[in-house]
């Protein structure tokens, strides 16, 4: 493990849901499995929560059948821009396990 | 009970997201609670999911602090459009518990 994976760790096997078309992300998770991951976390905000339900929903549907959700949370998160002012966002975290 | 309600017993205490603007939904789950509902589901497919997941999120912080997260689920669900092809559509379940 190098050093900068290291310093990430706690984002270990965790796929951030962005702007990139859903099957990337969907890519992204089933890599993660197949290099040996037995958990995998998907994180979206906003109105990218839907997109991570469908990468979610693809994932274990058409590739993975074995794969299950574990947990799902969802929370509130603040954002600061840049000019200082705050505004608040919901956010979704779906576990998935092998 | 009315004859029409009695029918919709299933859907008692759940909320459908559709395209009006959030507060509405969050005004139609605090309506609920008090009304004297210990449960209410709120549901959503498709693009709506992340405004399910804003509707609860104002729900548990600015109106009704002791509502808690007792159930997510996700699914998918095929749609048959007028002209017979289908497609797919994920969806969300959120139970409220008081």
């Amino acid at each position: 493990m190098t050093e900068q994976t290291a310093q990430q760790k706690g984002d270990e096997n965790t796929v951030f849901i962005g702007k990139k078309n859903t099957m990337g992300y969907v890519l992204a998770v089933v890599t993660q499995f197949n290099n040996g991951a037995n958990e995998v976390t998907i994180k979206a905000r906003g109105k990218l929560i839907s997109r991570a339900v469908d990468v979610v929903e693809i994932v274990r549907h058409r590739f993975m059948p074995g794969v299950k959700v574990d947990d799902i949370k969802i929370d509130t998160e603040e954002l600061t821009s840049e000019d200082g002012s705050k505004s608040k966002v919901s956010s979704i975290e779906i576990k998935l396990k092998k």
